[in-house]
């Protein structure tokens, strides 16, 4: 017997993606009975639907193919939301599987009937509602086809109950995704791009999502070097390559003030698929961009377009040797902290014991604004931060980067409040044994609020203001909700304690939490 | 110094609506700071959005009128959405300020931009965008009429950051919300109504809403009495008031063999603000709803009519005196189990201990499907259920119904796997040192959807199926995890553990959780 579910599993695997992640509920119970039909699909379960659309985001960005995702209804749909969010700014191709009702129940107006399309579409670059059992093959692999077409999105379909319960011919056809590759750069944007690093007193190059990577990294430090040019990063990316022996860049800072600084003087700001910066809010008064007046914006190429080729056309058009080896100055690696637990200490302690190749995933906020300046000498990672501004990114970032490798050690700077949004992930984390230790900040407050409410002349804090933005009282026990979900933990309060905690979490393997109280 | 903020918090304050639970970001921080200027506003955080808008439920329910939200922009608004669909459900009045962009910053796109309207409509019956400070006033007056009008409603206002912080006079007109009284039924469906009652065979009087009241209940027991007509409620319920002195009303069971037998020979279904009864989900081949065949369904009252009012017109229609007291048997208090720890010793324990005038918020799921037969005599008390659908709504209503009644006892019966959903609201209740114990039914599985699975005729689950369905590996020890957000909590393995442990946390003040393992 084949139907409608095992039809869209079937092209969900004949397409590569092989990683479900899910929540499911009844009106998917014929989904998830041909899920355990299928003996290549790995199916991941997380307690609420934020740690299930988070650990897609890091499943795919280290795996480089989107997950499937398995969500409830509309109810579902919409707890997953945030995350699919940040994964939509961060460019990761995903494919959500939303169940609804059968399209026969739906005038009935049960009471989990809402409406998926207009909750999806915000944060989907595709929703398709699947029109029969029919239609599954085709509308999957449509999916699929979006959710990897350069450079990367959420995709969401909506399945019907009747459409995954009905039968369908054993031999129906299995439809594939058809994948284009990314062209090349508009050789006019080449042109205007190698005139403007060519005569601009202060070029600057923009990188964001492939050309964060390696190799492209070396071929603009190439360019930088041959041209006086300076590399940036925008300031959210979904992944950079980093660390001993890579190109170190520093991205866009968060504060505006400090943003306008890193940006003084640039005349000319090339984009390699990155975005022209803009303020992550407005404040009363001020600029929404931190550019400097007068810059000009130049678009060396889309991030729908090959961004390491871009590179490579640029280094072309600039007579910069594709061979050329940048000298990379190795970075120090900072001395290890005594005495208090303070944020440099971690940052220092990090670039001391992180082992090759971990991944960290970092949500860190506040504490974590001067991290690279201290990790550039750090054994080669990759780095992962949360792109939208949705917090709760952290913990399921790193869930699913561990089922993406297995054999890398993951590493979560998760600022507290942000962590309490969807500290369920710790239960998938433990429930799949995955090498991931998580660090948190626990400074208990919301502390970049704090500093906003500052900044808007509000004075002293009173009552209310203290009750919104305080997480002391009671203050939040993380080795006792660790250890509630299954994972290993312990406490720090000093530097001494934070490195002996994070050198055993970095040499063994498993699931392990430090709160480190900052 | 007034601006857009403090005059949104005035006109909240004007119409009665003193309670904001929130969840602030960057962009609310000019509401924060006027929040913080007003002291009759009490405000009360939650570690995620979803606490927020499930605890603003509760509250309204048992307060009867609207608490606000504060919520950060679209990702914030998604986090809150799976409770305000049950609010929506329970046709709860709620004002939820969704803080946006500054209008002028909403073209850049900046990380946290999303289509805020899309997002908030399928959960509202209300959304609006203030268009400047200047029509702040009008709009949250306008917002908190529509979430006011019968039966009550979830309402979004949109508060971009600049409509926030711009000066107003500080004379500008604070606006009253429109309140209008609901409507007496139409005479003629009370004639056709009063005509089903004595001419039908097995007629059924079905209740919803303000007739769930102690008083419309009595009113209808006395139709019933005089006419031989049944009383049941619906399925699901925003709040029923039940226990010894009043009326054992049944509610349409979940599973669709069950209802179709509680529904059998009905020959007229008389609905009082209720909605005809279907099925939760489609099942292949079988019926969407479990109303036998030919029953005649005759609207008395719509959930936007006077409802109380409604009975009253029926009764007099039908002869029935205005004070006839119905006899209201008592019902038994079952025993106390030992032994094992089934759902019925805790039904049973609950009915000897339960203080009067508590408040039962019941998101037990399968757990709690027969839990009305062994409380009708139980202490009187009001039975809150989630009635969306959408699960994690039973721990934020507990901690939103204790800030409403802060001088009666809240019970919450909770499902362990939804009751991660919303973890979070277990720090809200110990931050506000409410009087709420929450016994977890620790079954660790979603048992709903093992029976579901069942159903589907998939035989006995594999791998993947299993590892969507049981959240035994790791088991989630509930002790630690109400630890961990400061709620003292114990466990009980057996009945007489449970008894103990009950009749304790009923006598005496503040925050507690029972971890039964069921």
């Amino acid at each position: 017997m084949t139907n409608g579910a095992d039809l869209l599993c079937d092209t969900l695997l004949e397409n590569e993606v092989d990683v479900c992640f899910a929540n499911p509920g009844t009106s998917e119970m014929h989904f998830v009975a041909a899920l355990d039909r299928k003996q290549n699909m790995r199916c991941v379960l997380g307690l609420f639907e934020g740690v299930v659309t988070g650990a897609a985001d890091g499943y795919a960005r280290m795996s480089g193919k989107p997950a499937a995702t398995l969500l409830h209804t509309g109810p579902g749909l919409a707890n997953g939301l945030a995350n699919m969010h940040n994964a939509r700014r961060a460019f990761t191709p995903m494919v959500n599987v939303v169940g609804d009702h059968a399209a026969y129940h739906l005038p009935n107006d049960a009471p989990l009937t809402t409406d998926i399309e207009s909750l999806a579409k915000p944060m989907s670059r595709f929703v398709r509602r699947i029109a029969g059992a029919d239609d599954v093959s085709r509308a999957t692999a449509e999916a699929i086809s979006a959710a990897r077409a350069a450079p990367g999105g959420v995709t969401t379909l909506i399945l019907p109950a009747d459409a995954a319960w009905t039968d369908v011919p054993d031999d129906s056809p299995i439809s594939k995704a058809s994948l284009r590759t990314p062209p090349p750069a508009d050789p006019k944007r080449v042109d205007a791009a190698a005139k403007a690093v060519k005569s601009g007193a202060k070029p600057v190059l923009m990188l964001a999502g492939t050309a964060l990577r390696d190799g492209p990294l070396k071929r603009a430090a190439a360019i930088a070097e041959a041209t006086g040019a300076r590399i940036i990063a925008q300031q959210s990316n979904g992944r950079v390559e980093r660390g001993a022996g890579r190109v170190p860049v520093e991205r866009v800072p968060y504060v505006i003030d400090v943003a306008m600084k890193f940006l003084e003087g640039t005349t000319h700001l090339i984009l390699i698929g990155a975005k022209s910066p803009v303020t992550f809010f407005a404040y009363p008064g001020r600029p929404t961009t931190p550019l400097p007046e007068g810059c000009e914006v130049i678009t060396l190429a889309e991030n729908t377009d090959d961004l390491p080729g871009a590179i490579d056309q640029l280094a072309e058009a600039l007579g910069v040797k594709p061979g050329a080896a940048p000298g990379i100055a190795t970075a120090e690696i900072p001395g290890l902290h005594s005495g208090a637990l303070t944020t440099a200490a971690i940052a220092s302690a990090v670039a001391n014991y992180l082992p090759e190749h971990a991944i960290i995933c970092d949500e860190s906020v506040t504490s974590g604004r001067e991290f690279f300046g201290f990790t550039h000498g750090a054994a080669p990672h990759d780095h992962l931060q949360v792109t939208g501004g949705a917090i709760g990114g952290g913990i399921p970032l790193s869930a699913g980067a561990a089922i993406a490798c297995p054999d890398r050690k993951v590493l979560n700077l998760q600022a507290d409040g942000s962590g309490m949004y969807t500290n369920q992930a710790l239960w998938t984390i433990a429930r799949e044994k995955s090498d991931v230790c998580t660090v948190i900040f626990s400074n208990r407050r919301y502390a970049i609020l704090q500093g906003e409410l500052k900044n808007v002349g509000a004075g002293e804090p009173g009552l209310n203001a203290q009750r919104m933005l305080n997480l002391d009282d009671p203050f939040i026990d993380w080795v006792s909700l660790a250890k509630g979900m299954g994972v290993e933990a312990a406490r720090a309060e000093t530097a001494e304690q934070f490195n002996d905690l994070l050198k055993t979490a970095m040499s063994r393997k498993g699931p392990f939490l430090i709160e480190a109280i900052v």
